[in-house]
């Protein structure tokens, strides 16, 4: 495929050093790492090698990574685990947050949980004041994202961790969009709990984390044979958590120049948007470096999506997640965007790969699909 | 490793043939299957292609492959998942299933579920009228695996599920070690629900599924993005279940030449083993081919199992998931074996490369350290 891929907060290509370290694991005979074999064996020391290599990533102990197959199971994982003990009150979580997190809150309701959002601001920063209010009544959980998927807006989850400590709820962070991207540690952070994945930083799909604090009483969510200290049932995927230790590596290596380069493509991407008619969401708060999300005022984005698609280029409409709804992004909605502009929005996230020339063409297309867009239902002048 | 790897319910390698359908996934940019764009599209028609393979190896239809992480996950998300809208009775579940039947079973008693092991014989196979005289009250779902991970016993699933249907009950089957090792026909074996695994049958791990009869009114284990239907949510792992995909399709090709291999390889150890002081496990019912179960008496297990270990032999002591317990096998001491016998257990899992040399050096091996240890404990006469 030719196609400039500029979608890069919904999954990333297999780094090739990630699939050389892969590759041993795929093609002799692995082990088990349960078994107690030299097959085995083999395989546990993998695995812990990752775990150390994740934890580096992290600003965790190793002790503290338990390893997932996605950062979604990593999420209901918290919710459902770390209530699971506890006498049901309320689980907060911020109204931007992925519906990994919203609708297993939402789906604790059977067991007396209320779930309720916590309303953010118009650049779709939390709204500390309502979190603040509504700590005032008792709450088992806070999960509030490091950044998000679709506006690469940064929350301040120290702070809010500090609110919450002091309210004697447990608080979560999904990082997943942020590992790779910020500077990430989960001590710094001061959570009870850190959602992090591997497909988001060029690893492979199968492998994520949540990063615990052990002194919460967690029950796990897959019952089994008692991997990852009782906490994570099932057979370890040893290939996937290999690749992810190596991505996290490498992530953390290229931290630096990820974050340069890709700052410097969308503030150029940005730039060019400002001679277009569009909005561009949340541009005066601290963002993820990679992340520009925008709307055409009176295109569908879903339809310039499609546009771009057929002239080379790879972006979303929001998140992954919900390219299968017609809704609007509810991310949007929640910072208070109209319906109307909401349908026109549009996510380009850049990796490490993309160039300054894929910009300047991308930004050359877009003017000219808004163009024939807008002549085709009639908007233009 | 130069060793002779004969543990291959615990995992196999993977095949080449896999790892070729798997690479393009792993060297070029894939995307999210759940993106509109070119790359999401393509990672799209990879998983419906790869659903058709699945279907076809079950003996399902399409529609009734529900993706899952692993067959760990599989198996909670069917306890958990049928249960979930029920009313509370009894979960029932046969006394030698794998722990991630019977202790997501257990974990249920909390919201009110009573759980409950149905007796087997001495050999291994249900005991019917157990499960009859539990089935005179009301119940849930009623699990029972259809070959046994340890001792090979293949249970008459759908005469069981024909009574556990009789009586109102949901009917689930673990049926990971029969796929690849049966021909395996969900439609016949006339369940709700069964769970298959990729990483068993030379497939890759983080790739399994649950076959759902969809008129079950089943609740996810995961929520999030709603993929697999609403189902179970998650960025699909593209590369593991292409990789199942074909894994199942060289299952189904394979079938009969796998069979009739490792049956011939299991008689010969099985004769060998005539001539030393072993108790067979299971021996006089119908059991997949490839799996011998035995104790020598006066040896512990594993004791034996890392001494073949350095002789070059990768054996286990019983299921991959209860090496790190120092318990003899519950399969075991539910069929009645003393706890002395139980654990002196070994298990010899072969595979489609294995050879009758390597057989016939097991036997020679094995004789030996028998002998060696038996002077060491002083057994011998």
């Amino acid at each position: 495929m030719s196609s400039i891929y500029l979608d890069h907060n919904a999954t990333t290509s297999l780094d090739g050093r990630v699939l050389e370290a892969m590759l041993p694991w795929m093609s002799e005979q692995s082990g088990n790492p349960t078994s107690r074999h030299v097959f085995g064996r083999t395989a546990r020391s993998a695995i812990e090698h990752a775990r150390a290599q994740v934890a580096e990533a992290c600003g965790a102990y190793t002790s503290q990574v338990v390893f997932t197959a996605s950062g979604t199971e990593a999420n209901n994982f918290a919710v459902k685990g770390i209530t699971a003990n506890q006498e049901a009150t309320q689980i907060l979580y911020s109204a931007i947050e992925h519906p990994c997190i919203s609708r297993p809150a939402a789906a604790l309701k059977q067991h007396g949980f209320k779930s309720q959002a916590i309303a953010v601001n118009g650049q779709g920063k939390l709204n500390v004041e309502h979190l603040q209010l509504l700590l005032s009544k008792p709450a088992n959980l806070v999960s509030v994202m490091l950044a998000n998927n679709e506006t690469g807006v940064i929350q301040d989850i120290a702070e809010i961790a500090e609110l919450v400590k002091r309210s004697g709820a447990f608080m979560h962070t999904d990082a997943v969009q942020g590992l790779g991207k910020l500077a990430l540690s989960f001590t710094d952070l001061n959570v009870h709990a850190m959602t992090v994945s591997s497909h988001k930083i060029h690893g492979p799909q199968g492998a994520a984390a949540l990063i615990l604090d052990k002194r919460v009483d967690i029950q796990p969510l897959l019952h089994g044979g008692g991997q990852e200290k009782g906490l994570r049932s099932g057979t370890e995927n040893v290939v996937a958590i290999v690749g992810f230790g190596m991505a996290c590596e490498l992530a953390v290596a290229n931290l630096s120049s990820f974050t340069s380069h890709t700052k410097l493509l969308r503030d150029q991407f940005e730039q060019g948007l400002k001679s277009l008619d569009v909005t561009i969401f949340s541009n005066k708060v601290s963002r993820i470096p990679n992340t520009s999300f925008f709307a055409v005022n009176g295109i569908e984005g879903e339809t310039l999506v499609m546009a771009l698609d057929r002239k080379g280029f790879a972006v979303a409409s929001g998140s992954a997640c919900s390219s299968d709804s017609t809704e609007p992004s509810h991310v949007l909605l929640a910072m208070g965007v109209s319906e109307d502009l909401a349908r026109g929005a549009v996510r380009v996230s850049f990796g490490g790969h993309n160039t300054a020339q894929q910009v300047s063409n991308l930004l050359d297309t877009l003017k000219n699909e808004i163009l024939r867009l807008k002549q085709l239902t009639g908007i233009a002048a």
